[in-house]
């Protein structure tokens, strides 16, 4: 397939590396390319400047959000959840309409600092927001449970015997995510359900990251037990 | 130890009988004793009423919460979150201070309907509320992040191979809280810090409430796999 990742951050880097692995044409969508290629310093998580990390990855396009999009099979929200609708107005509705839109974003609201608190809760989430923003595009939640690393390369936890879960409207596009994510090697996907289940995913933000503060380290997932 | 349980619904009913179960002295504290008794009729989940409960259960004494709680050593909240400082207040708080004071209720809002939303949320939890309502009791947050029979017996879900979450100030209370849990069997205990990251595992009812619609059945819980 030929795919676009909206966002340059660590989940949407580690997305297109993965999806590029598997074989797809990926393009990676950010705002403006010349600022994003002239960042060399590394984020304060320790991860490499976007033109430090472009330059191992030449096989990765970086271009304009409408460009990316233009023509992509399925689009990857990895934007930060507050600049997420702004994105992908800039990538084009015509060029999201009928496509998969797979949502890994989260609402962080990091306006009391960190941790981050989120902007829409129990009554409403970041990918009904998206839905309703872009009714044409068939969105799909997924993989926003977990660190980049993890997103792509299951096994890296547990021998890959954990949990992803999977939220949408559209059975067809839910169809096409769950194909994404097994090729992945994910083999414990639940489906919750319509768009609006994502709410209970983007609430699990807020335990992910103390679980990472207490073992020590992002690479751990949940999963159902049962 | 001597133990009330403050609640008469599912979860206080099975945290009850496995503690009993495990040699503890244990009451259930309700509102009105006659009243509680003389619900002979199935909740909603197909729960016997209590006063079928208790003939099946004699070890176990119902009493008014404040005689439930006088003199216990250590004190569960399995009241309904929208009830529970009004439970505890009736329990009172010179019996509560000084006391453990487990806490497994989530601060469930069912004005909308089924299912619930949460009345606090990423900006404070229910936990932190009883806290300062009864800043002399030693409140720990733990087992909210599951069904009353997964509580008592972990190994009836994957062998027990799942975590159970902990949180709370008072570093003492808290190992009286992991030693019950140890005692239940539980072997994955992650202490997630101050009773403040009690939001973190209140948050997570949106997702266990939607895993048990997705598997069709309660009987599971959630593992950090690393």
């Amino acid at each position: 397939m030929k795919i676009a990742v909206l966002g340059t951050g660590f989940a949407g880097r580690t997305l297109a590396d993965g999806l590029a692995g598997l074989g797809h044409e990926v393009a990676i969508g950010t705002r403006d390319v010349a600022a994003t290629l002239k960042r060399t310093e590394p984020d304060r998580m320790g991860n490499a400047g976007y033109g430090v990390w472009a330059e191992g990855h030449p096989h990765i396009q970086l271009a304009r959000f409408a460009d990316a999009a233009a023509g992509a099979d399925l689009l990857v929200n990895a934007t930060s959840g507050a600049g997420s609708i702004s994105a992908l107005t800039d990538a084009g509705a015509a060029n999201l309409a009928g496509r998969v839109l797979l949502d890994v974003a989260n609402p962080l609201d990091f306006s009391q600092g960190f941790p981050p608190n989120l902007f829409v809760k129990d009554s409403d989430s970041l990918a009904e927001q998206i839905q309703r923003a872009f009714p044409d595009a068939r969105v799909v939640k997924a993989l926003n449970t977990m660190v980049g690393d993890v997103m792509t390369v299951p096994k890296s936890v547990s021998d890959g015997d954990h949990t992803v879960f999977v939220s949408g409207d559209d059975a067809e596009a839910k169809h096409v995510v769950t194909d994404l994510l097994s090729s992945f090697g994910w083999t414990d996907i639940i489906d919750l359900g319509g768009i609006g289940t994502a709410r209970a995913t983007e609430m699990m933000v807020k335990i992910r990251l103390l679980v990472m503060t207490s073992l020590g380290t992002p690479i751990s997932n949940f999963k159902i037990a049962r």
